[in-house]
């Protein structure tokens, strides 16, 4: 029997079904409908379009080998039909057809289906503010988009740029900027940036590096209107805290699902407002598949919903969906809400739950910060990255990570996802029998450290705080000695700037216990806290009762420094 | 209770389990003993400083800020007494005491001890050979190893050198070599390359891109004897095949356990030769421990007992001694054979059981080499990666992976690693949430993808043979049509070269389909076989019988080829 196979949308999840479903079923009749002009291109690859980092829009839709994918790449390569600037007017579920219009001839067609997949991807949500629609505010969405921003950029007229929202678009665009050499500021709602990815003391140290670069971010604070010059073009951005002048802006204010086409035909959306779908990605009518960016997930670790649009779990989706389609069994377990970016060469990347989200959905947490070389210290080009691991206190188990730094943060966040997918208790994964020499990692790699912290956590052997518990401590006069026991030289070249910062090098720690009052409360620290938990261990054999020592040490302290951090 | 734990050997094992010793126990009295000039440094960086990308031996042995890690470092920093230049020459197990001898000055002094630990290391094996004490023919264990040769190198007198064994050192050492810009042979006696971590198909694969780098590489070959000049420098190489001229001879044949000073004192040996420990790395004698280089381990999957020695895991042993001998519970759940190595830009690693392992310990096995890029083609910097996977084709299991290329090897060996060591399904792996954006891999991970085509061939829907099958089949002289469905242009730069191989591109096999013989057997490829496996699927949708794809395709082709694969 002869399946006729509709696809609305032939990005990512679109074309993934459509390959997939002639190779498992050569004789299944498929067609693409794709209201751009380009089907099948490398969303994701936009921003690096931008930066020009990508020199030519061409690369994002050919081949690795340079033939573009298009209509006849399709039809003589894959035996698929593309239409493309067609855009689906209506699904009429009961006669099977979907109504289409060629967005620039008028021409109607329709499209009848046994199976129709719907990959209608996201839209960028557009903020209702006065000025919103003024020229050279930019949002990102189809080649076209880019095409534009790129344009404009090249005039070489954008001197003060203005990002609207701190998510992973708005992160890829400040280093596109960057790399222009654009002035840049990022404007955050909530109290730190990237919120939905990390939490506020890795968000806070991710903020720190940006403005080391030269990035104003602004935070807690919110856009009110733009405002624009005789000929319509944008000239400054109003927030409620004050007044930027900015020649261009960028809308990077989140991704909605694009649902209206299903919901006009009756299709149930999910609890996020996405498209609801069960484990084979079929709506609520089973004739009817949807994937990608148009649908929510289920998170792996909390059974809850999440919308969370990827080009990576697009193109799962699309392989499921041609699965089921063709008669196989294979389903989607949901997602562990994943996410990498790389903002002007630093790398930052989320598995699992964030402390907060964990903590919202109950669980007993614990944590820690560990920041560590990604290589030996003697091995050139190595970099420090921080891992924040958290963990279920009462189980043991790993709930999520995040990992930032300018070393090898894919790396460590992959093991970790790993250990999520299978469910790993933290101990196992320090048992883990990883790659090592010395171009790679150090001997002990960086999440095994991590996780033997946590481990010592776990167990109450390692009493630590948090760079934030600290920060409150001082924040509310707490009378403790606050104890840097690195080498002078270190103190001189970087330091937490705080006046009870009291230094004595680990070294002559021994010598120097006599002049401490055994009965104050220390906490200690070094650059990455291994020697300040060796000093905890030593005050405490010496009879000092209340020591602790501080997470993450000068490295990950997101406040107040005297020095340069990150190069 | 003072405890007193007495540590012989001060490199990875040792130093590690003082300090968690001290950490966990600040009262423990701990003492190293060190035959070497210098204790704690980074020994498996020894082939960087050797090539000079670390330039001071010092960088080998200071903390990452340039403190030395000497007698003074250790009894101000890590409380700990260390005693270099002293070999133990006796365990007396009755009285607990080690008898020791200053090196240098010939002082004798004994060391009793509550706990002894054993971090005695491996030795280099010296193959029996005539000839073999030549000067200017070296080995690698020591520091003082590693100068030896970084200053007969900067003489500028080594032009012809002879690495003889091709393990993992073996490779470190030609890189090195490579940098100095030194003719370098590599003599193997068994048929391939690294032949103990990886299969015959993919070290061929290795072996290709070291002949294209201009290192000449010798197989099942045996070296006879060394011959020299009158001033006993050696000056040839004489093999079973060839004599080589050298000024200089690396000699890489392996790594044994040093366990005389154990087997003395009568502590038991495994099966491997090395030291037989309990899953707390305990000797027969509880009071004694031993860890790293000197003891065997037990394989995760195989459950037999491998000899394995390796930095990563002489620290995590050394943390297990540690926690063991302070009351803690944790214990060594064993290895999974992993390996890295970097050599002149190549990056290849192996983690679990190779194909020829997993066929000899009874598992029904299937396997497929997928290659591919990095990242998307789009983003600069991409580079090739092949993957192996290895897997018990009754439970769907995986059981092992080698992974080379000039991309991103260690993350998805990593995650592979993880995957083994939580004994994922081959089917789950390709569910994993990895981190996607374009700076760090393709939307479908290679991992993913290799996992959905083993998947696929686990479920008998891919029907292909391996690069070592079609070749054997050419070589019988098999009566097929071998189809490469490139582009001319990519036929044109590189191909494989057997009169058989036939080019149809694949946006034109459809057209060409009248063709060719639907009865006679077809074997399709392209570069990395996914259009390979699209021409199959499309063959047998238009009635051919037999059709089956190459994994690999060209890029995994480790025989005869025109034009050059690695730049």
């Amino acid at each position: 029997m002869t399946q006729k196979v509709l696809i609305i949308g032939g990005v990512a999840t679109g074309t993934k079904a459509a390959a997939r479903i002639k190779r498992r079923n050569p004789d299944a009749e498929v067609t693409i409908i794709e209201q751009g002009a380009i089907a099948s291109y490398g969303a994701c690859g936009l921003p690096y379009f931008i930066s020009d980092v990508v020199h030519d829009q061409k690369e994002l839709f050919s081949t690795p080998i340079g033939i573009p994918r298009d209509e006849n790449f399709f039809k003589n390569v894959k035996r698929v039909a593309v239409y493309t600037k067609t855009r689906a007017e209506k699904i009429d579920r009961n006669n099977k057809v979907v109504k289409t219009v060629h967005i620039e001839t008028g021409e109607k067609k329709d499209f009848s289906y046994d199976k129709l997949i719907l990959a209608l991807g996201g839209i960028p949500v557009a903020p209702p503010l006065k000025g919103v629609n003024l020229r050279n505010i930019f949002q990102l969405r189809t080649i076209e988009d880019g095409l534009a921003i790129k344009q404009y950029l090249a005039k070489g007229k954008a001197n003060q740029t203005v990002i609207v929202g701190s998510g992973l678009i708005g992160m890829e665009m400040a280093e596109a900027l960057y790399d222009w050499g654009i002035e840049t500021s990022l404007i955050e709602m909530l109290d730190w940036i990237l919120p939905t990815v990390f939490d506020r003391d890795m968000g806070l140290i991710l903020s720190r590096y940006l403005e080391g670069k030269g990035v104003h971010i602004f935070t807690s604070e919110k856009v009110i209107r733009f405002e624009g010059d005789e000929n319509g073009a944008v000239t400054r951005v109003i927030t409620d805290k004050r007044e930027l002048a900015a020649d261009m802006v960028f809308l990077a204010v989140g991704v909605k699902p694009n649902v209206d086409l299903a919901k006009k035909a009756g299709l149930a959306l999910g609890e996020t407002g996405a498209l609801q779908v069960n484990d084979y990605l079929q709506t609520n009518d089973p004739d009817i598949y949807a994937g990608g960016d148009c649908v929510e997930n289920t998170h792996r670790l909390s059974g809850k919903k999440i919308y969370a649009p990827l080009g990576s779990t697009a193109n799962k989706h699309g392989r499921i969906i041609a699965d089921h389609i063709t008669g196989g069994t294979s389903f989607f377990p949901g997602v562990l809400g994943t996410a990498i970016c790389k903002v002007i060469d630093f790398n930052a990347a989320k598995t699992g739950l964030t402390e907060r989200e964990a903590r919202a959905q109950g669980f007993e947490v614990e944590t820690v910060i560990c920041p560590g070389p990604d290589r030996p210290h003697y091995f050139p080009g190595w970099g420090n990255i921080i891992i924040k691991l958290i963990a279920d206190r009462k189980k043991g188990k790993l709930l999520g990570a995040q990992i930032m730094g300018q070393g090898d943060v894919a790396k460590r966040i992959e093991i970790v996802v790993s250990a999520l997918s299978l469910k790993a208790p933290v101990k196992e994964i320090a048992t883990f029998d990883l790659a090592y020499a010395p171009p790679f990692s150090p001997a002990m790699d960086n999440i095994i450290t991590a996780a033997n912290v946590l481990e010592n956590k776990l167990n109450g052997i390692a009493r630590s705080l948090s760079p934030l518990e600290v920060r409150e401590k001082l924040e509310q006069g707490g009378d403790f000695i606050f104890l840097d026991v690195r080498s002078p030289k270190e103190y001189e070249e970087l330091r937490i700037d705080h006046p009870k910062v009291k230094l004595i090098p680990l070294g002559k720690l021994q010598e120097e216990l006599k002049n401490l009052p055994k009965d104050k409360e220390v906490i200690t620290f070094c650059q990455i806290s291994l020697r300040g938990y060796e000093a905890q261990r030593m005050l405490e054999a010496h009879g000092f009762k209340k020591v602790k020592f501080m997470e993450g040490g000068v490295l990950a302290w997101p406040f107040e420094m005297v020095g340069k951090i990150w190069q």
